[in-house]
């Protein structure tokens, strides 16, 4: 019986590779309902072979997905760059489309486009930095990779931490570095333990908002809806619940609600420290200590000539004091806090609550210092 | 013949699970001997699916080891929190018991209490920080995950580098960064290159503390026994040789005796360096320059009013000066002399010595700056 | 067939054991040709199994060679402390040790022992640091691990890692955070994404310097050829030419072009941001305010006593403002243009680009310091 399942799985296989070589020694040829599938290959087989490789391994191959089923002709395909737009996924995958555009994935580009470290930054090469991770809005090849798509790939933490690692979001780091990621990294088997799409895209959702809570994007304290709107206590809890219903397919309520609530306080804990750093450099502007002073300086692209200090706070042109806290509210206290739920104790201790009371350190004998040099003199 | 033994092994694995699913199936009953394991099972398998099926995959599983006979009753383990205590474990594990409480992981939990880091951070949050990785101390399950308790996945690098990674204590790092981390993580091979066991628990002993003659836990440079008293010369040969013992698995004693007798001399160096920005420091504050001065803060909780630099210094509430030199003997020092033990040029050099030199600057400028603005003033 | 086969690979295996354990249990002897191989592994199989195992599962032990082959005779191996010379395995590899003389690799230990960085390191723990890595020279172990010498280790891009990795160099770390080394973690198939060595050294070229056209060794702007040289336009734009073939095993030549010129206008922007720090440095030498002066300082031990401002600049007893370009020239700039060939965002971003600016806003606020403390004033 085996036998014959190999037998005829081998036929199959050979099916797909020889109708694409018969597409390829025929020559191309339009056809009344289009381009045939066969002109692309002609080429392309020839000059980017590891795509075609890719092509011919995926589903999409198998079930008769061609080049112009998503790149519509060769003019268009030259015309946009290659690039194929989640809706046109959409048009044979439309529950993960519609899924997709409840979350804040789906709005990346448009966002990142108004913030002011994107404007500040030199637009020749905005497309090295910001793009190549937020055009995630515009292709879902960015974690389901060109032209294989396969399903194994974009289910990998290693798909996801592509774009969420660094400096102001490890989220890959923090993963890393908990149980949940140690134990995935030796078995590699996500029935012994989660991967970021177990807790964040459960049961296989497109809206990776799913079930935060109390953890937002970027380095606010408070969680917003797709119109920048805080939600409500309500709907808070109720992502809550929902997360906490992930939790419990491992671990006891009580136990998994246990470590969710320290996390809110080590959160809380995170904040009041970073306000402490705050307070500092208020003062110091106050007192005109500030150089370059507010008014010296070029004013911040989206606030104008005020004193920004955390979120959305840039790292260009500022105060030395100033960049101090930058690096206290945008890389450190995101550690402390986001680890504390992601259970990385070295991502909430070494790398964040310890490296914060040093920049707290800094900040406070930066101003005693600028007290001490500039205080009643003319600037 | 083969046929046979799948045949076998498919009837003793449905045993398995038919055996938990009759207990399931069966209302559950309190026996003479105590409750029945079925009871758990009853509604466990439902509520935590993950929990049951790595513990129906384990080797516990097979043995009859059940719910109740490391957690006693449902009452207990809800008491302690569904704990087990290593004690539990060596009813049946007695030697690796034995062996364990040789090793400072039997003690990781008392000594974390004490110190002054400890005691530094806010009481509600300790949880998600240091009593993550020291509970090593009284739970089997940090190394050997619930409830599958894998002897492949506690004897994984990635196991110790759960606990042993950041910036103060980088062994998972270092060891990555080394040739023999890196033949490992590209072979997966433990007769190819050594993993963190091979070296510290050889022939699988559970005292982790083996063969540590000069490479001591924390920033200390003297090797201290179960009672902190420093060992003897004679113990420190012996351990020195047991270590080489193991090296001589793949290497000639010459070329190991060599390799350890170098990190013998980077050890000296880091910490001659070390030396040389704790003399510049001890010079100001006896010049009355510290800020806030040692009168002004509040005292070290294990040491009182004294100047403390290096261990147990803290990263709280000292001065920038001071805090500099936490970063060299803390984060930097211990990079380059622990990474000479394990072989990690990058940490040896990068990540440690140039890092160590990079602060000597800073500290002996932050010296002259605090003379140059404080010095003849009252403060 | 296949069982046929099965057999005779057995035999063939037992073969090459039996031979190994006939040549162990005879007595060792001296032939006519030389040391019999027998007498290496008479000892070094019991004293050294670790490394026996490996080699008797290397192509060598299938192939015949043996122990004497590459290390001459006892005496000799003990002289040359075991080290072999890429000139002998050149004596069978020949293609591979002339491609190998083309490239850097070649000459990274005579390089080395020139830079002023070495110079300046303790001459008793260089071994530790220097040494372990820029040996590339003088073996071909350091990438082809004794005593294996196994080609799937070898091409690994870990393998590479083992020295290219780290604050100065982060080759490993970029290539890991682009979608390339992203995929190649998860599929670990060379056929879905690039390895080190697919763009590096394609066709198996030992030639390790192929096709870098604009991202040279170190940290400097242009790239030289093996005689310190800068190459022409020429021999740039051919450079080029031949990446661009690698890409498009892959991609279109249209979109590679885009991404390496997009890279060329990155390096540009560094090198940019890098100029800006450098002239607040030299404005504050000229004006005598830094610490210590040239004139108080060691002279640099290749340049002597100038203002070294990046490449080939220490990180030893300069002042901390020449310390924060050390920092902003070494270790930021290096992985904001790099990454920008590897396609890391959060490398060309996070690590490297917003921790330019910071370095900058540092260099600015440190002179406006200088001038307020010490300008006037006899130092």
């Amino acid at each position: 019986m085996k036998k014959y399942l190999k037998i005829l799985s081998g036929i199959l296989f050979l099916g797909v590779l020889s109708s694409s070589f018969i597409m390829c020694a025929s020559p191309p040829k339009k056809s009344d309902e289009g381009i045939d599938p066969g002109f692309c290959i002609h080429c392309h087989q020839g000059v980017t072979p590891g795509l075609f490789q890719s092509w011919v391994e995926s589903k999409h191959a198998k079930n008769g997905v061609h080049c112009i089923t998503c790149h519509i002709d060769h003019q268009a395909a030259s015309e946009q760059k290659s690039m194929v737009f989640p809706e046109k996924c959409g048009e044979c995958h439309k529950k993960q489309l519609e899924e997709f555009q409840k979350g804040r994935h789906s709005i990346a580009f448009d966002r990142m486009r108004i913030q002011g470290e994107y404007l500040a930054i030199p637009q020749e090469i905005r497309a090295a930095f910001c793009e190549r991770c937020h055009s995630v809005q515009k292709r879902c090849n960015s974690c389901h990779t060109s032209h294989r798509f396969s399903l194994k790939e974009a289910r990998d933490p290693d798909a996801c931490g592509a774009c969420h690692l660094g400096p102001d979001h490890p989220h890959k780091e923090m993963y890393e570095t908990s149980l949940h990621g140690t134990i995935n990294k030796i078995t590699r088997n996500p029935e012994r333990a989660p991967r970021c799409v177990t807790c964040h895209m459960p049961k296989g959702t497109h809206n990776s908002s799913f079930g935060i809570a109390r953890g937002p994007v970027g380095t606010r304290s408070i969680v917003v809806d797709m119109k920048e709107v805080p939600i409500s206590r309500e709907e808070e809890e109720g992502r809550r619940e929902e997360m906490l219903k992930v939790c419990m397919g491992c671990h006891s309520k009580r136990f998994a609600k246990e470590q969710l609530e320290n996390a809110d306080q080590v959160k809380v804990e995170g904040f009041k420290l970073q306000e402490e750093g705050k307070k500092v450099i208020q003062e110091i502007e106050k007192e005109g200590l500030i150089y370059p002073s507010l008014a010296e300086r070029m004013p911040h692209p989206t606030e104008g000539r005020t004193l920004v200090l955390a979120d959305p706070q840039l790292y260009v042109g500022t105060s030395h004091i100033e960049r101090l806290f930058f690096t206290m509210f945008k890389f450190h206290n995101i550690r402390v806090w986001k680890s504390g739920y992601h259970f990385s104790p070295s991502y909430t201790h070494g790398f964040g609550w310890a490296e914060m009371q040093l920049d707290l350190i800094d900040i406070q004998e930066e101003a005693k210092k600028l007290r001490e040099l500039f205080e009643g003199k003319k600037k």
